[in-house]
């Protein structure tokens, strides 16, 4: 294809505000749109060939209308849904991209998007690793388990860190960090399989099955008879009621998700607050976009990481942009094993 | 009465655990015991007749079976109950009290107590204040304010607090803290005299009848259109989910007391938790006792304020220990108009 083109574009676009849980039918995949390979003179706009996107379980957010300034937009019913990616720039009016530069960042859920406002992409210098890392643990995710574990939960050595949703892109991620820290690490997931992965590939201490367990209360006593010092928090509800029951003093609990409640019309309560106090636990949420700026310090460190091998990376791939509803419902029934991507184009 | 003179001592006893709300006769007044009014030899204790006893929320939870070492001990059941007082030295075997001293800290709700570990209470040196002041803005509930608001919150200059239970003791002084800072200080509390007081007496900029509002949102973005910086929790529920939805970005909640669940036998559930995440909020509980070494630093502040007059300070005083069970279940429907304070002698 040449540059000015005009091709067929697919898309997947929201059919209309989602109540209660997400499917597949909820989003569309349309093959009426076309594109112009081109971007419009003086617009400062780049275009670019999307090539993996990545799922996320803040992307259900955007599909109820949000009411919620500080922190993101829902998306448009009727049209593609963004989400974060790795794309290959086609053509560019802005100074700091040209043609085939390779960028991370959000993008639309489609085969080629315009993006008018291309500086808040990162762009891609190490390519050495899979591109497809950059949806991952050298993008979002990634940055989220890092700044959300050194910076939010404050680690210390020899410490007991429980985290959630723990085969995750990012719990995966932070228990690895941790472990690095030379803290005790305990996962929860919904699968054996997830389970057997976290202790055998990605050297958890000890992980559990959450769906075996009956109780979550004499779960975290059997795998913390001392209690956790940190809980890294991806999913909220039972579980952080279970773990306020078993922190310790001065412990610290990091917010980074909550989603067994994204798709609840009548979110669950929380009840054992009250240990906040009799533990003196501090619990702080944050959002990843706060620390974009250190991008830098992110990958200097992560990046020696990977080639040395001393950190495990799984993804869950599927093929193809008419892949992408499924691969993204799916993380909400836990399907995916490891860090969800879909795979538009290879290049 | 001599030393060494054996004399009645009336105490409150505690009938039994206590489920649900707790009433009066949840205690006993008992008039058949007796004391002898001299230590034992060598037994490094001191015997006080106590002065002024506090009444003070965290105390029903000392009502209840806890299975919580890291807070506090429960009552035990047919024994007095202990609370913070102010009591004077009639005998002692420990070299740093002697007769005549008076003390303040953890004694029994009794006329006579034998404190066998009385390193752990702290000697009252300036009685130019009424002496019922250490058992609350120059005893632990100041220091609850004094600590919980300057640590814990973080404030600066013009941010936007709210306080629950803003007249009881703690509150009322957060309050005035807030506001020596230059910060924009609302309160809530459960009377149209209280709120009276909160604007005309305690300088708050704001306060509200809580109980005459049926949508706590709309009554929190009524006072705050801009959102709370600082909400210093004292009752927790509904109050914590309204305040929830109306913080700011950045925000801190410091949880030091959740009075509106201590008499529950279900608690409520919280089901706003996600604001911590989208709106960075930093949420940590605090207790007094991890401070009480800070102590000689919180008396160096606060006891100017109170004798150049910068500070008010508002007692509910009952005379008498037979009075001393309503009192206390009198906290828990709002009865006192601040700081609940039982007079059992007065000097």
């Amino acid at each position: 294809m040449e540059k000015g083109e005009e091709v067929r574009n697919r898309q997947v676009l929201l059919r209309d505000y989602v109540t209660g849980l997400v499917k597949e039918t909820d989003m569309i995949l349309s093959t009426a749109g076309s594109i112009r390979l081109k971007v419009p003179a003086s617009s400062k706009a780049i275009l670019v060939k999307n090539l993996y996107l990545s799922c996320d379980p803040y992307m259900r957010g955007r599909m109820t209308k949000l009411d919620c300034p500080s922190y993101i937009d829902s998306f448009l019913p009727g049209s593609a849904i963004t989400g974060f990616g790795v794309s290959k720039v086609l053509d560019s009016d802005h100074p700091e991209f040209r043609e085939g530069d390779l960028v991370g960042g959000m993008t639309g859920w489609e085969e080629y998007s315009l993006i008018q406002m291309p500086q808040f992409l990162f762009k891609i210098h190490h390519t050495d690793v899979p591109l497809s890392y950059y949806t991952g643990i050298l993008g979002m995710p990634g940055m989220t388990a890092y700044f959300g574990f050194y910076e939010v939960c404050s680690p210390k050595k020899g410490e007991y860190v429980f985290i959630s949703a723990a085969l995750g892109a990012v719990g995966q991620l932070v228990g690895q960090f941790a472990k690095l820290m030379g803290c005790y690490v305990v996962g929860s997931a919904g699968t054996n399989k997830k389970v057997d992965l976290l202790k055998n590939k990605f050297g958890f201490d000890e992980a559990f099955n959450y769906k075996e367990e009956h109780d979550l209360d004499a779960a975290l006593k059997r795998y913390f008879p001392e209690g956790i010092d940190i809980y890294f928090e991806n999913v909220g509800g039972k579980m952080l009621d279970a773990v306020l029951l078993n922190m310790r003093l001065h412990g610290r609990i990091s917010v980074c998700g909550l989603i067994s409640q994204y798709n609840l019309e009548h979110l669950e309560g929380v009840h054992n607050l009250f240990c906040l106090i009799s533990k003196r636990i501090r619990m702080e949420g944050f959002m990843v976009a706060d620390y974009f700026h250190l991008y830098p310090k992110f990958m200097e460190f992560t990046l020696p990481l990977i080639r040395e091998g001393k950190i495990v990376y799984v993804e869950d791939t599927t093929e193809g942009l008419e892949s992408g509803p499924a691969a993204l419902v799916g993380l909400f029934s836990g399907c995916n094993v490891g860090k969800q991507v879909v795979v538009v184009a290879k290049q």
